[in-house]
């Protein structure tokens, strides 16, 4: 795979999620229709759609047809938008910009933005415990679920939020910084990864371990390489506020380490997740330039 | 069963689910240690627990073990306390009371608050994927995952606040006011009995079919009674803001029936939640009591 592979590699997963999320997102036209553009708005369209890639990928390394992945790809999508609509809230982290867009709150109302993520959740766990291309057992299918629970709850997803928020305006260590990642961004990025190791049945041997060695080391290089974006990116390029986590005084692997360390980091991170691939064979190629492309995306 | 026997079978349900949510929900001493409290404030304490107390009596209908009924009481309850939590907000109805207490964003924050309900909604389901002791099949506990997925997001109680918020300040049919009822708060109730009817292997049958009739029309009838309370209940009693619905100028059933015809089609309600368990044994004795308590209490 060449960079170019890849791009389209990332193209085609990305119009595969969408055609997915656009068939389980509810129609606009059923009532509540206000809620309904919202929940759209603040799925469809834009997006990197790094939590599909990485589960298509995982799939693709594993030997699991594509069609059976639709269903964990969209859960983790929701639950990742879900949280982008609440985060950006004027009572957490108050950002009016998204992907380019004006933030759901903002396109429409605070209320319908706090309604629109809670349905949003929901939904992630209706696909998982409906979607029949699944084609899986009944108690995969519960593992499934309870996974992204895991991963999305108080001591996940959500938890690292809370901790992010209670960092604001304090100093911290790079062992509390390293914690809210683990938590924040880590925790559903592994999901991702985890939730294609249970549909293709590799349970929990050798491999599976593997893919998750994986799965944490990239997890945590893309919030080291989000914030040296946040630094070094421009606002035109991310789709959102350069600069605002520095403006916010808010803890990032750049302002704790310097940017040079955090780049390295990034990079050994990188490394770290390619070695645990060793003993994958070439279906693993998607992963490999998906860890490469963590730390070297500039949006 | 006097009323006195209903008081007493309420107070062993509300004791048995207070147990099993204490154990649920995350130790406070556990980071993140504010949003764990919230989450605890948001639910233990105060509240009557009309949907736990459904799933004991409806699964006592069916003959089926108290113990097995604890996980769908405390997943419903944690739905339930997280749509509290929201709707509170400033955003939506912000109110400062509730269970006769701060709401949670007022004992806390906002971020607190909407993070909260987020983790909330995630134990919920989180409990149905995992709880050892419903002692069922994955494939039961699949439909009963579906249950709740689709009882609480954008077609049911999430919808359903995103209806009554776009009929605030204008004029609605009782058609409409219905309609929102039916999802805003009748979804959960209706839930409460058919995860219990799912876990008694009920399945479809005739009887399943007269327990659902009856969880509509309690389901409603609930509501109608809220309504009433809101207008000729006591702020002390009810541990919320009487006359709320009024002074926002809310739809509520007295308001466009007038008090006399709410109380009537509380009633009428009532009977009909009784005429459907009239194929029921003594076991249904608890859930007839509560349709008739539903309609008179006045809190």
């Amino acid at each position: 795979m060449t960079d170019g592979v890849l791009q389209e590699y990332m193209g085609a997963c990305q119009a595969r999620v969408e055609q997915a999320l656009q068939r389980w997102l509810p129609d606009v036209r059923l009532p509540p229709t206000r809620l309904h553009a919202a929940m759209r708005y603040a799925v469809l369209g834009e997006g990197k759609r790094i939590r599909p890639l990485l589960v298509y990928a995982t799939g693709a390394a594993l030997g699991t047809a594509q069609g059976r992945l639709d269903g964990p790809a969209c859960a983790l999508e929701l639950i990742h938008a879900y949280s982008l609509v609440h985060d950006d809230l004027p009572a957490m982290d108050d950002d009016d910009l998204r992907r380019g867009r004006p933030t759901c709150h903002r396109a429409f109302d605070e209320a319908t933005a706090i309604l629109a993520g809670d349905a949003l959740q929901t939904l992630a766990f209706q696909v998982l415990a409906t979607d029949p291309t699944l084609d899986t057992r009944a108690e995969v299918r519960v593992r499934m679920l309870e996974q992204l629970a895991r991963a999305a709850g108080s001591r996940g997803m959500a938890g690292g939020q809370a901790l992010d928020l209670d960092a604001e305006g304090r100093e911290i260590t790079s062992v509390e910084l390293e914690n809210i990642h683990i938590h924040k961004t880590r925790a559903l990025i592994r999901a991702g990864v985890r939730l294609a190791t249970l549909l293709s049945d590799a349970g929990e041997d050798e491999v599976a371990r593997s893919l998750d060695r994986y799965a944490k080391c990239i997890g945590l290089a893309f919030q080291v390489q989000d914030d040296i974006l946040d630094v070094a990116g421009q606002t035109a390029v991310l789709g959102k506020t350069q600069g605002k986590d520095q403006r916010q005084d808010k803890a990032t692997y750049p302002a704790l380490l310097g940017l040079d360390a955090a780049r390295e980091k990034a990079q050994l991170l990188c490394q770290e997740a390619l070695t645990a691939l060793d003993a994958l064979d070439a279906a693993a190629e998607p992963l490999r330039r998906i860890a490469r492309y963590i730390v070297s995306r500039n949006r």
